[in-house]
């Protein structure tokens, strides 16, 4: 059973996380399917279930089986026969859960999958809240917080860039990485902390500086690499963020209904049509694109329009890539008139100029005086579909995230990135202490928060709030 | 494996009913759960499965696994660690389908069960047709097909009634009740053909005459009483048919979205909104009603309008009950104006007048010399709700059927139904046969035919056209 100390707080372990009842949930999806799994953990699991299942043969009672059997029996209720089951039996520590564990199989229909829920509660259990499951892992030192987190993002991943992240994930690589950089961290802080000890004898220098700063560099360069691996984790889980933007009425809208495929934007010929932000998902060769269509850049008075044109510029800012969409037709006039600015504003990011609707002009646009050199130019027409696939090839060209590898540790959890910004935060300043040759007192201060906030990833120092706000995100039934 | 001899026509077992292969599918509800159950059944099933699954304790190896065990291990392909599952091993015959099967239990993401699908096509499954698990199950004598068709509606079930009705008819009482209609008949046959056999002993006759015609009477009698437990039956399965029928703009409509709780029908006071007849199911205290609204009676020239009305007049005729909705402030001018033909219509069924729009008149209505005596009258508000919780009440008492009991043999299957009345015709022939002292040779024919439509209701007799029908109607994965 783990426990939670706390350094920095002194939150106690609240009822929220006991563990002394036992839960049930429905853990398949939701509806009605040929079967479905109701999920029993606990120390009363078996014992409950045993009043409810009849085996199929006699002699055969749930409680006398062994871990890792399956028994075919009725769940029976008085007179009420509710449903021909499978029950499969996990005897604690060896449970996804680490508790006692049974999964009932049962024909999927509504009323079953409620009928036994219902008499699962009738006889002692209690209904699991979402994520409760997994909790339970955690808290029983099956798996650590961020491994915990990965169960969700793996349950929740819709292509194989997702799904590597979080399988990584949930096997540990990221957990025993941050291990290895505790375990550094904490050499060097009972170092500095017996030298304090022996504060008295001046002469006294266990830790040997220039030792402890390439130390510290060598911790802080593994942390960087973690944080940097946060760009490309986050598109991967979230989608490469293209902003397709221009001006009102140049076919961004079209653009992106084509791009996801369906109708997403209201499209019409009127300037101004789209004021909210829309954004989506979808992936091109395997990769997921996070597409946003902003409000069309213009001169209005209209106060609501002008707000989303505030948003488009921000939306720019957010993006790795930038579709700028020019009408054809009014091409040179546009570039001349915002040409500047946007090249400006995106001069960090992938720039890509469409020109759409080339069916409604005749002769190719020399345009190579009005913009950067090697900017890349792609001519389309979004409502006929043409050369469309070509803006995809650019896209993922334009795309410079290094394929992942099996294995490769990518911080994907904005929650992750944030303590290691902080553990960074730590670190320089531990360094900058090592640097001026400040006391050993506030270095070792130093380095315990850098040391939380690497704790913090995998929870072993979490608040009970930051614990239930994780878990709460799950499905109920893991 | 069985067989499928069929005596009246020539149908021999078509590649649609092969169970050579090794079939796959998902057996959980469509979507992302917390966990999804892959199953894989057929003589390769252990073999493929296999291939794919790597135990996490070495030596495990899934094939020598005994039955009713479960396998904890990952899906592996080359270097892609595709999940952590959990696989269930189950052994010709003792399994669902009676073939070597095995259940993946993994994560319920998308990505990971399409995956793992994939996987197990590569390997050699095939991707199961719709209830292709259960279809096997009955081609090994696992169950009958009246048992099968259980599955599927036990499956479909929402109320408690529906559940009944599906377990008892899987559990196999409706089966072993025509086994033995099938055998007593089995037993007049053979005595009958016994007599043909020795046709030129005129002076013999086996089968005593007077003895047969009480038998022949016993199994019309219990063949009978299945077909009339088909009323409740069906009520049970598809609800107690209720139409709302009365002039139009009598709040009809209104009355409906009351009773189902949801705005079904649009509801406007333009006289003649509603054309289409519309229906919908809902529980009134555990009994399933089908309130059917209908398109208002009037006198009018709209050619569509007037199907509609048509369309209520068939409408009145398949119901049980009919709620009559009058508005209260023109009652006593529509009851004499339709009264006597709605009157005549409903003669043999339960007939409730419903007074609407009762806030709206200021003192009760006396109508009791326009309607027959004990006709029961309700004065409600659809609009407001008001009484519309004693119109319940009085629905669930006009309700004749009595509660079926754990065990009670009912038919709710229209083609059970069917071939229960082409019995009862045979019967009734071979009934007049006796009568009529004819030769046993056509009475023979006549028990013969008796048999061939009880025999399919079993799926002993039945067309590969009539099963791929069947089994179709189910979902994938059961």
């Amino acid at each position: 059973m783990r426990h939670l100390p706390c350094w920095f707080c002194k939150d106690i372990q609240s009822d929220y996380f006991m563990t002394n009842d036992t839960i049930c949930a429905i853990s398949t999806a939701p509806g009605i399917g040929g079967v479905a799994v109701i999920r029993v953990s606990g120390k009363e699991s078996i014992a409950i279930c045993s009043k409810l299942f009849h085996p199929h043969k006699k002699g055969k009672d749930l409680s006398c089986q062994k871990a890792y059997t399956l028994s075919y029996g009725a769940i029976i209720h008085g007179k009420e026969t509710v449903d021909d089951v499978v029950a499969a039996l996990f005897r604690s520590p060896h449970s996804f859960t680490g508790e006692d564990t049974v999964e009932l199989t049962c024909h999927g229909s509504l009323y079953i999958q409620q009928r036994i829920l219902e008499l699962l509660l009738a006889h002692g259990c209690r209904m699991a809240r979402p994520g409760e499951f997994t909790q339970r892992a955690f808290m029983n030192g099956k798996m650590d917080l961020s491994q915990a987190e990965a169960v969700a993002d793996l349950i929740a991943s819709t292509s194989e860039g997702q799904h590597r992240l979080a399988m990584n994930q949930m096997k540990g690589g990221f957990s025993k990485e941050l291990k290895n950089l505790r375990k550094q961290l904490l050499e060097i802080t009972s170092l500095m902390e017996l030298e304090l000890d022996f504060a008295d004898h001046e002469e006294l220098e266990f830790a040997d500086r220039s030792e402890l700063k390439k130390l510290a560099s060598q911790i802080e360069n593994a942390m960087l690499h973690l944080a940097h691996s946060f760009k490309a984790g986050n598109a991967i889980k979230n989608g490469i963020p293209v902003a397709i933007i221009g001006k009102t009425n140049a076919g961004k809208s079209t653009l992106l209904n084509r791009l996801l495929n369906e109708d997403k934007a209201i499209v019409s010929a009127i300037h101004g049509t789209t004021r909210d932000v829309i954004e989506d998902t979808t992936l091109i060769k395997g990769q997921l694109f996070r597409f946003i269509d902003t409000a069309g850049i213009r001169n209005t008075t209209d106060a609501i329009e002008n707000l989303g044109i505030e948003r488009t510029f921000q939306k720019i800012e957010q993006s790795s890539i930038v579709l700028w969409m020019i009408d054809a037709v009014d091409a040179l006039q546009q570039i001349k008139e915002i040409g500047n600015d946007i090249f400006h504003r995106c001069k960090n990011k992938q720039l890509i100029i469409v020109l759409n609707k080339v069916d409604l002009i005749e002769t190719q646009l020399d345009l190579k005086h009005l913009i950067p050199t090697n900017m890349p130019i792609i001519y389309i027409s979004a409502k006929e579909g043409k050369n469309v696939e070509e803006l995809q090839r650019k896209l993922t060209e334009a795309t410079q995230i290094t394929p992942t590898q099996q294995g490769d540790i990518i911080v994907s959890n904005v929650r992750h990135f944030e303590a290691l910004n902080h553990a960074l935060d730590s670190i320089h300043r531990v360094q900058d202490g090592l640097e001026n040759n400040l006391s050993g007192d506030f270095i070792s201060q130093d380095l315990r928060e850098c040391i939380f906030h690497l704790s913090n990833i995998v929870g072993e120092v979490t608040t009970d709030q930051v614990l239930g706000n994780i878990f709460s995100h799950f499905c109920v039934g893991k």
